[in-house]
Formats: structure tokens, C-alpha cells, sequence
């Protein structure tokens, strides 16, 4: 089979990488905004071909749609105005209810697939893309009932020779979740960082003292806003509400501190904790 | 060398594995004020006896004192008042400032380094005790110009021992910078996990959902409040300092998601991404 990759970065590369080598892709196509990303895939060995949107639905069997949510917006009703009805495309992003509005009623809705692999790092283009990006972790697929049987299988079939976990959920609480599990923290990392790189003036300090706590919490603040910005604007709602709640417990903990109240600071721990149950 | 450990949770009993097999130490005791504790750490070949701390003070050549920094303030002048001018005694505790007040002018002040290995995981207990826990990381050494050369010269060596980079620091600066680069990233997770149970009613979602992302941000959430709270006591200026700042920020990006405002956002994520320059 061939498939076309449009936007050969982390996701889209990692991709190549292991449906090359597991055999579900005979040949890799790649296109881009980015002439010099598209350029970059080639030379890493990424994909096959370069070429052209047009050119690449046309000699595709399967379509992955692998950019930022605004521009897949965009993108996505011309890609489906494009393809036969044997061709199947899908999308990777972290949103999905806003986008599948636009294309509902197209009449090749049924020949895309929305899904979303739960796996990723800070760091973006194609130099970053890693085998076994994806191995272990869980991909979402939403509204599977308005696409066609024999395309979701395929889509099932790639997710597993990625080594994926599939779930299957409505849009609507996709973009619910992903708040929750996803979008707040990439905002909280990003609060984080610029707390510190606005107040602490010792650069060496906190090069020196960062341990890995610091690291793990502040690492998502390296994330793109290329990325992020579209996923802020499509789930601003759902983000919005989390962000409401995160400020109010921050602002309950300084209130406590303030107050010099550790008694009911140390019952906010110790619920904090519960999270162990959840997140092992 | 014998060498005592009070509190032998993941730092003392972290400290324990790798001295032995260096050869730093020939006989490891252990105290604590959980028998429990100090029962388990006997068990898992941590410590070679369990002393009473008043014996373990009398027979140990260095006495390094891992407990809470709160019950650290109250044991350090009793344990100065009970040592020869031979012994050395060091604490590894994350604030500085305030229990270095309470033992200035301690007539064996002297014998007392205070160190901070920035390392550790969420997990605390003996059980919790690995191997190489330190190995490449960073330790402080605070206002060294108060202790003997000597003393220093032997927790030197020990923390060599244990492959960590000393760092010498006055216990302001320490208190200040670690409130950056420490404390407010365990802030973050508790309020981030609070969010989230609080709001996240299902928890199969998370579960099935939490990416490496929001798993790297949350799991200091799991962190024990008997260590946090003293921590967030004992540094409650500089904690609060950051703490105003980090919610200035995340209010800064909720008002421009409210307004609609992405470029300004994008901006900032920009400006949040110059960690990389710091965190590599």
C-alpha cells in the first residue's frame, strides 16, 4: 500500500519509520507546508517521494493528515473533495469536535477516519520523529459510526502495527478529556517557565539546580506554539474551564500559605495524592 | 567509618546503598521516629543496626540527618549538644535559612555541614531507596565558610562518592533558587492533580488517556505532604513570592483565551520556549 504523509514531522515521521518497517506501507509519500521540513523527511529517509498535495491524494491508498489543527480545518474538506471512494484519510490532531463540523455531510465524511495518538515529546520536525514513538500507548477514535466499516478496520490495522491501544469515543468528550489529560498541562508547563525565566535572573542557578522534578514538570514548555496555539483556539472552551479551576486551587494554596494554615494544607496533599490511583 | 542514618527513607536509605558498596561506609545504623520504617530498612539490608538516636549519635563518625526539615529544626541543636568535637553531622534537607538560625553560635556548629543532594523521586519510605538515585546530579553545600575544613573535606569525599557535582551557595540564595527550580514544581502537580480529580469525573478517561505529558507533569502530585508541608513552611516567603507570579501568569494566558487574543499567546509560548536555552 501507499500512503501520503502531509506534514512529515514528530507524529507523521515516527509513523513512516514503523509502518515502513512492519510492512503496512510499501511506499511513503510526504508533502508539507514546509518545503525545507518535506526536504528534511526525504533526506532522513522518512518518505519515499516529495510531492505536490495534489499529487500525493491522487497516488495515495491512505491519507495522513498529520498538521496543526487550524490548517487541517482548511485543508480537510479540499482533501476529501479529492479522493474516490476507496481511498481513506485520516487525521492526528488534538481536537476534534470544531473541524468535524465543517466536513459533516460531505459526501466522502464516510472515507475519513478522526483519530488521535496519544503520544508525543516537546520537540517537533522531522529530526524529531523516533521509532516507537507510539508503541504502548492509547490512540483515541472518535464518531467511528459515521465512517465506513472497511476503512476504520484499515485505520485499526495501522494503529496496530504501530502498537497502539485503541479507544473509541464521540467527539465531544475527545476534546473534554484531552483538556484534562493534555491541553492544561502543556499551559501549566509554560506558566512554569515563564514564572521562572521572568523572576529567577540566575540563568546558572537554575541550569545548575534544576533536578528532575523541575525537568519533568517544565520539559512541555518547550513545546511549539505552532502546535499548541491551534489547539488552544479549537478547545478554548473545554480549556478554559479547566484553566478557571487550576487558578483556583493555585489561588487557594497561596491563600492557605498566606494564612500559615498546613493543617489544611496537608488534607490538600494528601487528596492531591489520590491521583496515585488513576496514574500509576 | 560508621556512619548514622536518621530517617532512613529514599535519600538516607538511597545514601545507604551506594556508601557501602563504594566503601565509604564499613557499618550503616539506622534510627528513625517510625519503628516501622527503621524495621523495614533492617529488612532490606538498608542499615546494619537499629540504634536509639541517642546511641546512634555515640557510636556513628558521621550522622547525616534525613528527616522532614520541620522535625529537623527541633533534632539538630539536641544532636550538636550530644556530639564530640570529632564527629561530623550533615542534614539533607531542601530549605536552609531557618534552622541554620536556630544552631548559629552552637558551641559544635562547626562540626555541622548543611548539604541538599537535588535528587529524589515521588516516592518516599525505605522502599523507595534506589541505586545510583544521585549519580550525576547536583548537590549545594551551604555558608561552608561556618564548618570545619576538615568536616567538609569528609562530606566532599561522601558526595563524590556518590557521583554527585557539589555546589557551594549561600543558604539565602539556596532557599530562594530552589523555591524556583523545586518547590513551585511540586506546587504546579498538586494543583494540577486537584484540578483534574476535581473535575474529571471519569476516571477511565484519565486512566486510559494520560499521555507521557500529562503523567510527567502530574507525578510529583504523588510527592508525601510530611516532607512538602515543612518544606513549604520553612520557605514560605520565596514559595509565595513564586507562587503570586506563577498565577499571574496562567491568569495572564486565561484573560488572552478570553479575549481571543492568539497571537499575543503565541508570543508568549515563544518566550516560554527560551527553556530550552536552560533545560536542555
Amino acid at each position: 500500500m501507499t500512503i501520503g504523509i502531509v506534514g512529515v514531522g514528530l507524529i507523521g515521521g515516527s509513523m513512516a519509520i514503523t509502518l515502513r518497517e512492519k510492512g503496512f506501507a510499501q511506499k511513503i509519500l510526504g508533502s508539507g507546508r514546509s518545503e525545507k521540513s518535506v526536504d528534511k523527511a526525504m533526506e532522513l529517509g522518512l518518505i519515499d517521494e516529495k510531492k505536490k498535495l495534489k499529487d500525493l491524494i491522487t497516488e495515495s491508498d491512505l491519507i495522513i493528515l498529520s498538521v496543526p489543527v487550524d490548517a487541517l480545518k482548511e485543508m480537510l474538506p479540499q482533501v476529501l473533495d479529492a479522493i474516490n471512494d476507496k481511498q481513506v484519510v485520516i487525521d492526528v490532531g488534538s481536537t476534534k469536535e470544531g473541524f468535524l463540523k465543517v466536513i459533516k455531510g460531505h459526501p466522502k465524511r464516510n472515507r475519513f477516519v478522526a483519530t488521535h495518538p496519544m503520544a508525543g515529546t516537546e520537540y517537533s520536525g522531522p529530526e524529531a520523529a523516533v521509532r516507537d514513538l507510539f508503541k504502548g500507548k492509547c490512540t483515541v477514535f472518535c464518531d467511528v459510526e459515521e465512517s465506513d466499516k472497511d476503512a476504520v478496520a484499515l485505520v485499526e490495522k495501522m494503529y496496530d502495527d504501530l502498537g497502539m491501544k485503541i479507544v473509541y469515543m464521540d467527539a465531544v468528550s475527545h476534546d473534554l478529556h484531552t483538556a484534562y489529560v493534555s491541553h492544561i498541562s502543556h499551559i501549566t508547563s509554560f506558566a512554569l517557565a515563564l514564572t521562572v525565566l521572568e523572576k529567577e535572573k540566575e540563568e546558572k542557578a537554575i541550569f545548575e539546580l534544576a533536578s528532575g522534578g523541575f525537568e519533568s514538570t517544565v520539559r512541555l514548555a518547550k513545546s511549539s506554539p505552532d502546535m499548541w496555539i491551534p489547539v488552544f483556539k479549537q478547545n478554548r472552551h473545554n480549556v478554559l474551564d479547566v484553566l478557571y479551576e487550576l487558578i483556583y486551587q493555585l489561588k487557594h494554596m497561596k491563600q492557605l500559605l498566606v494564612d500559615e494554615e498546613y493543617e489544611e494544607f496537608y488534607k490538600l496533599i494528601e487528596k492531591a495524592n489520590e491521583i496515585k490511583k488513576i496514574i500509576k
